[in-house]
């Protein structure tokens, strides 16, 4: 497994020096791209999209046709792993997922198990060993998983939530018992992201969406912990080649110092975070991905080309250690157009 | 005007000594109580409720009829002042504050004006006045505003939002009238909680809830720089005493040097910072208010105990400079019995 032809990406993951600066998006295979909306349409939903890894090849490399992106990254939910555990995971128009058997009672918290991933979540990794064959080594694969915590938060409430009542009842009033989920959680994501470089995916991004929902201490207890405990189980070298990871808590700026120390090789960061003040912050240890406000993306192409330079001049000179992202994934309504404007914008800026 | 039976609250803003640890609750006149949802099903509607002074002024009392709080909060609502400017409040259920007129066409940002809080607003001061009667020196009682950048949110969104699209677009595309806007907003709301403090409040808090939705640099240029132009233009003692302002901005944390030097004399913060570290960036600029989870108020007694106590020990030592209050507004189905566990606890605490 020799490095892709463009391995900027990589290289800046590893703060090793590019030529410029490599830019992917999160959600860059998404309901914003016409084509995207076609595939989804051919396979009948959302789930079947996920478990079908022709189709869910065809959408991850359609924004690599559209655009000049420095990675790929695996086409697939962060909830296929509770699917896995047999919650039953679905999806009510307008109402984003749920799951039948949310994750409540103490018998069915003792029953939970981490699940195999060669067998229940096969179909994820044949589209990992799909995507590499036709990406024919141009550009690295990011394979992703949730955190034990962001993926216990879906598991408890049920669906999505907008204050996490019941996880966070749980948390404060049985800390045992969501330690357990977390504990099955860590093995279950461990295994998951390992078997994803094994069908080879170069990178790893763990999407800690609701850690930030967290308080200061309860972060680091229920949260970071797991984190931590992921990595340390991570596959973190294959065939001579390091698998970076970086690790995306949205809302984390605060608690830079301390994901940085969790073991993973970049920090992805939201908009509201300066880099110049994350890069001194962190020093040598981490590189940083980010930040761009993706309602940035609705404004006309030169607010967009703006704004987007001033987020590659916020993290200063030098060329080492910067990965162009948005803040969060890019928003469904945004004009494909000015996402081909934001990708030329960051290719062409000069660092001084 | 002599300072208040029960000074802690002012006390304990202005960084003076107090003999136990002083506390409020965002939102603690509201839905959580059931004399709270009789009264209001009274006024028949919630905006009757706030332009009644005699009804505002009665759920104003209810939660110090209940527990032992160490201040009063005027009932009323942050959208008054666009209401006032003639955008057309009205809630439809379920779906929060929405305007008739939201301000998006650049002939009507040309054409707002701040209006006359003695004219517009006199329903707010009567109440305020009514109020003060009514706690005949108890307790001081807090008045307040949002933030010139949160009411925009509002005016521009039309109502509530989860992405900001409307006003960010704005922002990012059209900055000349966002700007526009906000000046408006700043004299307004300067001019608004004048005329509270001029009716008798004892304090004002600055509730800025939407701006820790914008980029670092946005919320500089767009939010804390028209709410330090606001805190300028307040009168700052009112027969002899200083009439202290809390800026409180929502996921604000990482920002809280900048807001510290704002010209406040209070910064609230939200659960996710942790208040010793706080008061180690702040030093002895600010006094700090806040931060506990609002969700942990749906756990077991015991928890909200052990929570409580949480947050109290991560202030640390001294008695100086700390109001206790929630992260956030306190959850309409908050169990009240749990609000008088938190209330005691807090007032039972006593620093090493």
């Amino acid at each position: 497994m020799a490095r892709p032809e463009n391995d900027d990406f990589l290289r800046a993951l590893l703060r090793e020096p590019t030529t410029r600066t490599p830019v992917w998006l999160m959600r860059q295979a998404g309901r914003y791209l016409p084509e995207y909306c076609e595939t989804r349409k051919r396979a009948g939903s959302f789930l079947e999209l996920c478990k079908t890894p022709s189709l869910a090849c065809e959408v991850t490399l359609q924004p690599l046709a559209r655009y000049d992106l420095d990675a790929a990254i695996l086409f697939s939910d962060i909830l296929t792993i509770p699917d896995a555990m047999g919650l039953g995971l679905y999806f009510s128009d307008g109402e984003g997922p749920k799951f039948e058997r949310p994750l409540r009672e103490e018998w069915a918290i003792r029953d939970l198990a981490a699940p195999d991933p060669y067998d229940h979540l096969r179909y994820v990794l044949d589209a990992v060993a799909e995507i590499r064959r036709a990406l024919n080594n141009s550009v690295p694969l990011i394979g992703f998983s949730g955190s034990p915590f962001t993926l216990a938060c879906y598991m408890v409430e049920g669906g999505s939530s907008d204050d996490f009542r019941t996880v966070k009842t749980m948390l404060y009033d049985r800390p045992d018992l969501l330690h357990r989920v977390l504990e099955v959680n860590a093995e279950a994501v461990t295994r998951y992201l390992n078997a994803q470089i094994e069908c080879g995916v170069q990178a790893v991004q763990i999407f800690d969406t609701w850690g930030g929902a967290l308080s200061h201490a309860a972060f680091r207890e229920f949260s970071l912990a797991y984190i931590e405990r992921v990595i340390e189980g991570l596959t973190k070298t294959r065939d001579g080649e390091r698998v970076p990871c970086i690790v995306f808590t949205k809302g984390g700026g605060q608690w830079l110092e301390a994901i940085a120390a969790c073991g993973c090789d970049a920090v992805g960061l939201d908009w509201t975070t300066h880099l110049g003040e994350a890069r001194h912050r962190v020093g040598e240890k981490v590189a940083l991905q980010g930040n761009m406000d993706p309602i940035a993306l609705f404004a006309s192409p030169e607010a967009v080309a703006r704004e987007a330079t001033r987020v590659l001049e916020s993290f200063g000179g030098g060329m080492t250690g910067h990965v162009f992202n948005l803040g969060h994934g890019i928003h469904q309504h945004t004009p494909p157009d000015n996402v081909a404007v934001l990708v030329e914008t960051v290719h062409r800026y000069v660092r001084k």
